[in-house]
């Protein structure tokens, strides 16, 4: 194998492949990143087996040459070197070529690697995906499902399909539900029309969350495809591929309330800062938990107390309070990831009493929804 | 004690002063910081007692209030909190209130924080330094001037009085150096004049690194103050104090060799970058070596090679070379550190074998060096 390359494209591949690379593996070719030289460009390939990411470079694009293959061919490098040389070499383009026993030769200017590199033909086979039934996103809508929804995932290996979020397809809306049993985010978008399937599976929030670092804020369309056990993002040159999380989600929407006793408007930033500021105090404490109040004339009260330390208390003039006074105490943290996925500066949030979960959404949005569990105070 | 004080600059002060204060301390009152009013101002105080740190907010300023003081006393805030709470307080002013049993009130909008405070009485006093004997420089020198030595301390404690730079002052010079006894980083300037003192203190590095780090980029001057234990360096509203090591630094001036071998001069930044390269493979190994080798032609080889993993190999053009041919190993890390720490684009290195220290100097600037002693690779 032998070729030439723009560096810059070639650092950004590297980048984007690496994100599936990790050092702590049972298979120590998965430590390397696999390039595929052909006379159509340069394929790069990372993985960790549940996540793989496969970066294309094309020997041109929009009339300018990017990679000059001499010889096609194949060789697996360690990623961890592979990724430094790369971004440190000194000129614009880089020479890669790979010898006897592969010994590969990484050539910039006037400096000169030698790595030992590996048989690209012992790296795993990525999972072949049929491709009849896709559907798709723009890449942004993407982005924003992701972060509104994956950060409510839980941590603990307890329920291993609550560490994923629940994507499902039905009557061409695509709907995203992450819970870790204390709180709940869901978020519905409509799919790009032209597609009748209906999925229901699991994607592990890890996957999500590399996959959304990689990706760029374009409106460009993002192909999804989902097999039995694997899901398939498809992007412009770029390939990444996620195992799903076996068993059944829990059916989530009886967690959900439909009545209300106490519904509360409110401007988000303003709330936010307020449990932010009431949280300082109660982070040491027990679960960080703060305390909302109704109070005279449409204000509210949000408190924290913690004896040791002191005490915080905070009145807040509502947009409006509607039903039943109301005493509840929930987690700081909780609240704030829910107010920052969220958006528009007014919220809405419907109360059914200090012991039952409450729902927090944008005012006059039904697309999506945060739900939070209170904590039992006393 | 009741005083109204604006935001910001009670969140500056506090910030310059919580680089004293740690949570490891066996003085529990040193975790918080001292607040004092009077009709003056308010003097905040943060020390681990190696370091102490006093920032003065003055009631006026240019013309404009700052603090309001209604009622002059004092206070011992858990720095930890109260750092937290001023910066995240809603509005420009903060009021801030001593009642009964040390009771803080921290006021500002509709936000209301107590805290449970200590007698300040309680708090231990700063080192009383007699003003005699001051000398004078612009805070940009003293930064460069700590930046250019302080990262050469030693990090072990096997010998204490490493960890810190030597500073002497003799016939109007201030000269700083700090040696880990394996690299040797030297800067001397001349100080205000009107000054006929002499001294030679050895200064904690991790007091110069934090002093630095609080000290803005102007050129007003910092006054110097040296006592027998104790430096006190007094910028505008800002005192730093701290203990200086006990013992004699060793005599370092025998370490410099004045005859030279090979004489190299080098563009800096082309340098720097070619042993960043080759230290990439290194950096796995034993001790992050390189090796750099004059070649024919007024050329230089730098290189590294880690059998399992490759080996780099970069030629440099030098500006000059004259003597013997050279093949010399050394630390990768030292070298980057010492060429960071020189000013100007190209440097000259002073060698005398290959088992001896060299000498890294600025071309045409006696004012600053650096040693480096080689390692043995064969």
């Amino acid at each position: 194998m032998k070729f030439v390359i723009q560096r810059d494209r070639l650092v950004e591949s590297v980048q984007d492949v690496m994100k599936a690379v990790t050092s702590r593996t049972t298979i120590p070719i998965l430590t390397g990143i696999k390039i595929i030289a052909t006379n159509e460009g340069v394929t790069l390939t990372g993985s960790d087996s549940d996540i793989s990411i496969e970066s294309f470079i094309p020997v041109e694009e929009e009339g300018t040459e990017i990679v000059e293959v001499m010889q096609p061919g194949g060789i697996v490098l360690q990623a961890k070197f592979f990724s430094e040389i790369v971004k440190k070499l000194p000129m614009d383009t880089v020479e890669l070529e790979v010898g006897n026993h592969f010994q590969t030769v990484i050539r910039s200017g006037k400096a000169e690697f030698n790595l030992n590199g590996l048989d690209a033909e012992e790296y795993p086979h990525l999972p072949q995906i049929e491709e009849g039934n896709a559907f798709k996103l723009p890449t942004d809508l993407l982005k924003t499902m992701i972060r509104q929804t994956v950060f409510a995932v839980s941590t603990s290996e307890t329920r291993p399909i609550l560490t994923g979020v629940n994507w499902k397809v039905e009557n061409g809306d695509l709907s995203c539900i992450a819970t870790d049993s204390h709180r709940l985010a869901m978020r519905k978008a409509p799919i790009e029309s032209g597609h009748s399937g209906e999925y229901n599976v699991v994607i592990p929030g890890k996957s999500l969350s590399e996959l959304s670092k990689i990706l760029d804020d374009t409106t460009e369309l993002v192909e999804i495809v989902i097999t039995e056990n694997q899901i398939l993002f498809k992007a412009k040159h770029l390939l990444f591929f996620s195992r799903l999380l076996e068993g059944n989600y829990p059916d989530t929407s009886r967690l959900i309330p439909s009545d209300s006793k106490t519904e509360l408007t409110l401007m988000s930033k303003e709330f936010l800062q307020a449990i932010d500021r009431a949280s300082l105090l109660a982070r040491e404490g027990r679960n960080n938990v703060v305390k909302l109040s109704t109070i005279e004339e449409g204000m509210i009260e949000v408190s924290s107390n913690s004896p040791e330390i002191g005490k915080v208390i905070e009145q807040l003039k509502s947009e409006s309070i509607n039903g039943e006074e109301l005493k509840i105490s929930f987690s700081a943290k909780y609240m704030m990831d829910a107010l920052k996925a969220l958006e528009g500066t007014e919220i809405h949030i419907n109360f059914t009493g200090a012991m039952r979960p409450f729902v927090i959404r944008p005012l006059h949005d039904e697309s999506i929804l945060q739900l939070i569990l209170p904590v039992r105070t006393y």
